[in-house]
C-alpha cells in the first residue's frame, strides 16, 4: 500500500452482487489489486434462496454496461424480451400496451442469479481481482485505515485505504458513513411488501404469452409476471402486508385458493404450487434508501457507497441494477479523467450520480401508482395510444418517460426533468383548449 | 424477571438525560425497579463539556412535568424568565417584542447541566431507581432479552425484558429498532451548524436585559443570547458550517474580530473572550430525527425510543427538552391507564406522541427561518402587534402559535393544526378585502 491514499490502487470492495462484480472487473482492468469481501457463500456452490428477487428486467443502461466487460451478446442470449405490458383486467380479456412508439424495443427478463454468476465469474478471470466469500464486513476504520472482516476462521483485521460499498440497500459498511455527524440519511419503506409464486411450463410452452410483463393491476395491491428461460413465469405479488387484503390476511390454503380465484381468475389454475408458495415463501420488504454524502474519509481510509448501498430503490421501473451499473461506469470514467486520484474521483463520483438517482427513485415510486392503476386500463390504453401517436409526429420533441428511461442512456436527473415539461407542456394545452381564456387568467394570477 | 414480560417490573432505561432521569423517578414512583444505565462519567464529578449547550429555555410543558416530580419551583428559582425578544438590527436600536399578548408570560433560562443533576438526584433518590455511570450500551437483543454494557470493568450481559431508550438523537440504543425490516428512519442535519460564546458579567451585572432572548437576525444567519444565573449570557451562532460567512470561513483572530465587528457591532466590546472562544470552542450539528415505529418487539424484550432518540429536533423553537418530558409524562399516564401492560402502554405511547412530535419538528424548522428573517425587524413587529392585538380583541379565537406552543400543554399537532387555520382565514380575509370578487373567484377555480 502507498502511504498517499489519493493515488492507492489497492482497493477493498463490499459485496459480490451485480453492481461490484462489475465494478471490480472494471478495476482489475486498470491494473488495481481488488478484493472483494461477500457475506454469502459462493453462490455457484449454495443453491438460490428461496422466492427471493428470481428475475430481473434488464435495460439499456445495463446492457451499456454489461457491453463494456463483454457480457452484453451472452445476457441478451439468456434473457427473453418483453416489448410491453400485458394488462390482465378482472374480468375482461388481457389487452397489450407496448413499450415504445415502434413496437420494436424491449426490456429483458433475465435471472438475477444467473446474470450475478456470470459477472462473478468475469471480475475473478480478471487479473488482481480476488473475491473472498463468507467474509463479512463488520466494521470500517477510516482512521486507523482497517476493515474487520468476520471469515469462518476466525475474525480479521485487514488495511484498507479505499473502500467501496457495493453490499446493497441493507449495507454494512454504510454504517462507517452514516453515523458521522453531518450525515444525511434515510430508510422509508412502502405500506407494500412483495412475495414471489411461479406459473410453470404448460405442455412444454410458456403458459401465458412471454412477450411481456404482465400485470394484474387491482387498485391498491398488484401482481406481475416476468417469463424465465425455462418457459416458467416468475409472478411477484406486490400487495399490502398488513390489513384486509394483505400479504399476512391470507393464513389458509382455502382462503389463499379462494382469493385468487376472486381476483386473479385467468390466472389461478396455471399455478399449481399456488397454496404451497404463498404460505411458505416469505414476504420481501420494498424501501427506498437515501443518503448524502455517499462518501467519508478518515485519516487512513475513504469509503464510498456504491448501488443500493447508495440509493436502494423500489422496483417498479425496473432499474435497480441498471442504475447500480451505472454508477460502476461512473467511477471508471472518472478514475481514466482523473489520472486514478482517488481525492477527485469520489467527489466527482458522488455529485454526478446524487441527482439522478434522486431522480430515478421519485420516478420509481410514481411509477407503482401508475402500474396499479392500470386497473383503469381503458384510460391508460388510449392516453399510452395517444403518446406513441404522438411520439411518431414529432419524435424529436415527445418521447415518453417510459422510453427514456429503458431504452436510452438519457441522464435519469435529465429525464425527469424533460418527462416533467413535455406533461406540463401537454396538459398545459389542453387546459388552454378547454378552459380558454379564464384559464390562462387563472395561471398569470397563480404566478404571482 | 416475570416470564410475561407484559407486566414486567423491571425496566432497563437507556441515558440519564433530562427525560431519562424524568422518566426513571416516575417509573421508581410507580414501584419498577429501574436501572439506568448512562454511558457518560457521574457529571457531578466531572466537568461540563465546553461550549455545549449550556442552556435551554424552559416552558409550560417543561414545567408542567417537574412539577409532577416536585422541581418546579426550585427550576423556576435557578432560572431567568425572558419575556420576549430582544431583536437587535444591524445599524439601528434593539426593538422588544412580547412573547405574550399581555406581556406576562415567559420562557425561562435555565442551566441544562443544573436542571440535569437537580433530575438526576430526584431519580436517584427514588427507591428501586438505580443509575450506573460509564456504562455503555453496545448492543441489544430482544429475542434473548440482553442488553450488551460496556463499563470499565469489561463488557457485561444484562438481562432486560423492558428497555427504554432515552439515549439522545445519537441514540445507540435506537439500532435495535432502526435496523429491522419495515423500519422508517431519517436523520437530516441542517447545513447550519452551531457554535457557544459568552458575555460576560459586566461591572457585576448583566451587560445586556436579561428579561429577553436576545437575537441578531441576519438574513442567512443568526446569533442568540440567553441570560445565566450567573449573570452573563450564553451566546450561541447559527451559521452555516462551509461557505463565505460560515462557521469554517474565519480561521484567525483578526478574521473573527473583523467579522463580528461588522456584522455583531453592538456586543462585540461585550465579549472580552470572543476570539479564543470562536477559535476553541466545537461546532454542534443540527438534526433532525424522524424514526417510524419507536418501538421493537422480540421474544423476550421490547424497546422504545422516548425523547431525542425517537424524534431529536432542532433548537429553534426551544422545545427539545421541554416535548422530551411529555414522552416520559405520557408513558406514565398510559401505565396508569393500561394497568402496567406493557404490551398496551407501548403502542398507544407511540401512537399519542407521533403525530406531536412530528408538529413540533416542522414547526422547530420553520421558526429558525422566523428567527433569521427578523432581520426584517419592522415588518415582523408590525405582525406581532397586530396578531397580539387580536388575540385581545378575540382571545377566544386568536392565540398566536408561539403562545400555544410555549405558554400551554395542548398537544403540538393540534397547535399547528390550528395555528394553520387561523392564518389561512387571516391571510383569506386579507386577501379577500384587497382583491374581492376576483380573489374569491380564483379561491375558487383553484379548489377544482
Amino acid at each position: 500500500m502507498t502511504t498517499d491514499k489519493s493515488t492507492e490502487k489497492d482497493v477493498t470492495l463490499v459485496g459480490a452482487g451485480l453492481a461490484g462484480c462489475l465494478l471490480a472487473t472494471l478495476l482489475g482492468r486498470r491494473g488495481y489489486q481488488v478484493t472483494v469481501l461477500e457475506r454469502r457463500s459462493d453462490p455457484r456452490l449454495a443453491g438460490a434462496e428461496r422466492g427471493r428477487s428470481i428475475n430481473l428486467a434488464l435495460s439499456a443502461r445495463g446492457l451499456d454496461a454489461l457491453e463494456r466487460v463483454g457480457l452484453r451478446e451472452d445476457a441478451l442470449a439468456a434473457a427473453l424480451p418483453m416489448r410491453g405490458r400485458m394488462v390482465h383486467p378482472l374480468g375482461a380479456s388481457p389487452n397489450f400496451q407496448s413499450y415504445s412508439a415502434d413496437g420494436t424495443r424491449a426490456i429483458n427478463s433475465i435471472s438475477r442469479s444467473g446474470l450475478n454468476e456470470a459477472l462473478l465469474e468475469t471480475a475473478e478471470k480478471t487479473p488482481g481481482v480476488t473475491v473472498l466469500f463468507e467474509s463479512r464486513v463488520e466494521a470500517v476504520d477510516l482512521d486507523r485505515g482497517i476493515v474487520t472482516v468476520a471469515r469462518p476462521d476466525g475474525v480479521q483485521e485487514r488495511a484498507a485505504s479505499i473502500v467501496l460499498a457495493c453490499d446493497g440497500a441493507y449495507s454494512a459498511t454504510r454504517r462507517a458513513v452514516q453515523f458521522r455527524e453531518g450525515a444525511n440519511y434515510a430508510q422509508d419503506f412502502l405500506e407494500h411488501g412483495y412475495k414471489e409464486l411461479t406459473i410453470p411450463a404448460r405442455d412444454g410452452d410458456f403458459a401465458v404469452d412471454p412477450g411481456a410483463l404482465h400485470i394484474w393491476a387491482r387498485g391498491g395491491s398488484m401482481m406481475i409476471a416476468l417469463p424465465n428461460l425455462d418457459k416458467s413465469f416468475t409472478c411477484t405479488l406486490f400487495w399490502p402486508k398488513e390489513g384486509p387484503g394483505g400479504l399476512a390476511s391470507l393464513t389458509t390454503p382455502e382462503a389463499v385458493r379462494a382469493h385468487f380465484q376472486r381476483e386473479y381468475p385467468d390466472v389461478v389454475d396455471l399455478m399449481p404450487t399456488l397454496v404451497e408458495d404463498y404460505l411458505i415463501n416469505p414476504v420481501g420488504s420494498l424501501v427506498t434508501v437515501r443518503a448524502w454524502p455517499w462518501t467519508a474519509h478518515g485519516a487512513r481510509a475513504s469509503v464510498a457507497l456504491v448501488g443500493d448501498a447508495a440509493h436502494a430503490i423500489v422496483p417498479f421501473y425496473g432499474q435497480g441494477a441498471n442504475c447500480a451499473f451505472e454508477d460502476a461506469i461512473e467511477i471508471d470514467a472518472l478514475l481514466e479523467k482523473h489520472d486514478g486520484d482517488w481525492s477527485r474521483v469520489l467527489p466527482a463520483y458522488e455529485a454526478a450520480r446524487k441527482p439522478n438517482t434522486d431522480a430515478i427513485a421519485e420516478m420509481a415510486l410514481q411509477n407503482f401508482v401508475e402500474m396499479r392503476d392500470l386497473v383503469n386500463s381503458r384510460v391508460h390504453r388510449t392516453k399510452n395510444t395517444i403518446v406513441h401517436a404522438l411520439e411518431r409526429w414529432l419524435p424529436s420533441l415527445v418521447v415518453s418517460r417510459y422510453e427514456l428511461v429503458s431504452f436510452s442512456t438519457v441522464p435519469y436527473a435529465e429525464v425527469l426533468r424533460r418527462s416533467r415539461l413535455q406533461s406540463r407542456v401537454l396538459s398545459g394545452a389542453a387546459a388552454a383548449g378547454v378552459v380558454g381564456v379564464v384559464g390562462a387568467a387563472v395561471k398569470v394570477l397563480r404566478r404571482r
